[in-house]
C-alpha cells in the first residue's frame, strides 16, 4: 500500500456535514492493531510515518505511487510502485502460502492503478532452523504465480535472523509496473453517480487462513481466493471501460477499502448489502466468530468504480475473466455525505459501514 | 541484492585452468551462514532461488536489476531495481540506526550501476510492544538519510507481529532510479589493466556493530561509515571517467564483493594488501576476535574498476567528496587466473583472498 487512508473520519452521526478529523489514537508500543489495515494503521501513518516522511507523491491515497521517468512532459512513462510486507501465519493455507500471496498482493497493488505489473522483488527473512524444503516450495509457488501474472522477478535478497526471532519467514515483495497513457483509476477520482461493481463473494481468503490455524470449530472447504488480478483489470480496459476507481479490499476487508475511497474522493458510498456476494461457508464461519464479512481479507477480490454507462460493459468484461466470474453491482456513489460509507438492508434500514477499529485478524496477509 | 554471486568458485590451488562450479553446500535447514553474504548465500541462491526464479534479468551478478522501460529501443530509460531486507543488530549503533541503513544500503545498490537513485519504498516489520518514540526515531533517521541522498519515500507498508516473533523491527527498502545513457558500469565489464580504486577504510561498519552489542573487550571510538554514496558515484562520472564496475562491500566484506565481480568478469583481481586502508582501532579488533578486514562488512565505501588512464581523475573526483577523502588504488586486474583474487604483501607473498564460508558476523545489516 501506499496510504491505508488519508480519510477524514465519519463518524456515527447523521450530520452530513464534513466531520473532523479522527482523533488518531497514540498508543506508546505498537499493539497488533497496528497492522490490521484498520483505524490503527491509519493511525500511525497520519501520527507518525506521513509528518515525518511527508512528500507529494506519498500524499496520495492509493495502492500503488506513481512516478514519473524523465518528467511530466513524457506521460507514456508513468510507472506504478508498490510494497508489501507479508507475514501469513500459518505460511501455507488452503489455496495458497506466502509466495502466492507475496506475488499476488503486490502485482493487485499495481492493477488497481491501471499499472501493468512488470518486475517484482522479492526480500526474504528467514528464520535460523527454517526447512530448506519449505522455502523451496513456497519460492516454487512463487515463481507459478509469477508466471500466471505475467511478472518477473528481478532482483532478491536473503537475510536469517535467529531462531525465535522470525515466524519461519516473512517476505517483502515491490513492484513496478507502466501506467499507458490516459489510465486514470485513482483513490481521488470516484465521481457521483458511479456504480459500485465487485468481482466476487467476500472473505475467502480471511475465513481460509482461520481455518488453517485451527481457529474455527467447524471444518470448512473455503479456499482463499488469492490471485493476480491484472488479468481481470485488463479485460475491463479493454472492453473501453472509463474506470474512476479500483481496489482490491484485504486487510481490513472491503469496509476498509470503501472507507479510505469514499474519504479520498470526498463522496458517499452507499452499499445494496443484500447484493454483496459472499460464500454460505463464510457467512455462516462470519456469523459464528462475529465477524462482519466487509471486514474480512479477500486477496483476489476487485472493487470497481464506473460510470453508471459503463456498468454493463464492465461486468461483462469482468464475468468473461476466470477471477470475475462473480461479478455484480453492489452499490452507488452518491454526493454527500462526503467521506461517509452506508449500507441498505431489503426492508429500508440504514448503517454506517466502518473501518475495523483494531486488529480483526492478526497477520491475515 | 541482485544475486551474491554467480562466481565459479576460485579453489585454493594453483592452477590457472577455469576452475568446477563450486560444490554448493546442501542444507536441510537453514543457517545463519545463509545470510551471511558468503559462501552460504551465494549457494543458497544458485541451488534453490535461481533455478526456480530464472530468467534473463535475475542472471545478471550486480547489486541492482537492470530492466528498460518502453523496450530496448528507448535507451534513456533504462531502470535499475534493488531490494534489501535490513535486520541489523542492535537497531542503533555508533553512527547510524536501522532506518539510515536502510535508506543507504538501497540508494547504494543502485548508485554502483550507475544509477540515479530516486524512489525508495520502505516495508516495516514491527513486533507488538516494540516502543513507539523508537520508531518515530527511525523514521526520521530515514527522512535525513533520504534528504541526503536526494531521493523521495513514495510507498510503505506496515505489518505487526505477535512480541517475540521479530526482534523489535526489521525494514524492507526497494529502490528504482534511473540509468543515464552510455553508463555501463557492470559487474561483467571489469578488463585486464583496470585499476582497483577503494573510496576509504574497511571495516568502520562491522566493528561498530559488533561493539555497540558488547561483543568487544574494549572500548572503540569507531563508528559505522554508513552514508550514500550517489554523490560520490555521480562525482566519478562527472570527471569524464569511464566507470567498467562499481560496488560497495558490505555484509561478506570487500573480499565478497572482489570474489563476485572477478567470477562475473571472468578477470584476475591482484589487491597490494599494504594499500589497503583500514583504521588502527578496526585493525585492533580484527586482531582480537581473529577477523579479516577483508571480511568485515562496510556501509559507505566504493570500490571501482577504472582503465589505468582514468585512475588519477577518478581518484581526485572520489576525494572531492565528502565520503571519499581517503580513497586509494587498492590493486589491478589481470587476464588470468579468471576468478581469481590474490593479495600480494610487501615482502612479495601471494595469498589467495577467498569468500567468508559462512555468518561472520550475524545480522549486520
Amino acid at each position: 500500500m501506499t496510504s491505508p487512508t488519508d480519510e477524514e473520519s465519519p463518524r456515527s452521526g447523521a450530520s452530513s456535514a464534513p466531520t473532523c478529523p479522527a482523533p488518531w489514537p497514540h498508543h506508546e508500543r505498537i499493539v497488533l492493531g497496528h497492522g490490521g489495515g484498520g483505524r490503527l494503521t491509519a493511525g500511525l501513518v497520519e501520527r507518525l510515518f506521513r509528518p515525518i516522511l511527508e512528500n507529494p507523491t506519498l500524499l496520495t491515497g492509493d495502492d500503488s505511487a506513481i512516478v514519473e521517468v524523465g518528467g511530466r512532459a513524457n506521460a507514456a512513462s508513468e510507472l506504478a510502485i508498490s510494497t508489501d510486507a507479508h507475514v501469513v501465519h500459518p505460511l501455507v493455507f488452503p489455496g495458497g502460502d506466502i509466495g502466492r500471496l507475496a506475488i499476488c498482493g503486490t502485482v493487485n497493488d499495481l492493477a488497481v492503478v491501471g499499472a501493468r505489473p512488470l518486475w517484482i522483488t522479492a526480500a526474504f527473512i528467514l528464520e535460523e532452523g527454517f526447512p530448506t524444503a519449505d522455502l523451496k516450495r513456497i519460492v516454487e509457488s512463487m515463481r507459478e504465480a509469477a508466471d500466471e501474472a505475467g511478472v518477473t522477478v528481478v532482483a532478491g535478497d536473503t537475510k536469517v535472523a535467529e531462531r525465535g526471532k522470525v515466524d519461519g519467514l516473512y517476505i517483502t515483495t515491490t513492484g513496478v509496473g507502466t501506467i499507458a497513457p490516459g489510465r486514470r483509476a485513482r483513490a481521488t477520482n470516484i465521481e457521483a453517480g458511479d456504480s459500485v461493481l465487485l468481482s466476487g463473494p467476500l472473505g475467502d481468503h480471511g475465513i481460509a487462513v482461520l481455518a488453517a490455524r485451527g481457529e474455527l470449530d467447524f471444518q470448512t472447504e473455503i479456499e482463499s481466493d488469492v490471485a493476480p488480478l491484472n488479468g481481470l483489470v485488463e479485460a475491463v480496459y479493454e472492453a473501453g471501460v472509463e474506470v474512476h476507481a479500483m481496489r482490491d479490499p484485504t486487510r481490513g476487508g472491503l469496509a476498509a477499502a470503501l472507507n479510505e475511497l469514499a474519504a479520498s474522493s470526498g463522496v458517499s458510498i452507499v452499499l445494496d448489502e443484500e447484493a454483496v456476494p459472499a460464500r454460505p461457508a463464510v457467512r455462516a464461519a462470519c456469523e459464528m466468530l462475529g465477524f462482519d464479512p466487509l471486514h474480512v481479507a479477500n486477496e483476489g477480490k476487485l472493487v470497481a468504480f464506473v460510470p453508471a454507462r459503463d456498468e454493463a460493459a464492465a461486468l461483462e468484461a469482468m464475468r468473461s475473466n476466470d477471477y470475475g466470474s462473480g461479478a455484480c453491482r453492489i452499490g452507488r456513489v452518491e454526493a454527500s455525505p462526503a467521506g461517509r460509507v452506508t449500507g441498505e438492508t431489503g426492508i429500508g434500514g440504514l448503517r454506517i459501514i466502518d473501518v475495523p477499529s483494531g486488529e480483526l485478524l492478526p497477520r491475515i496477509c
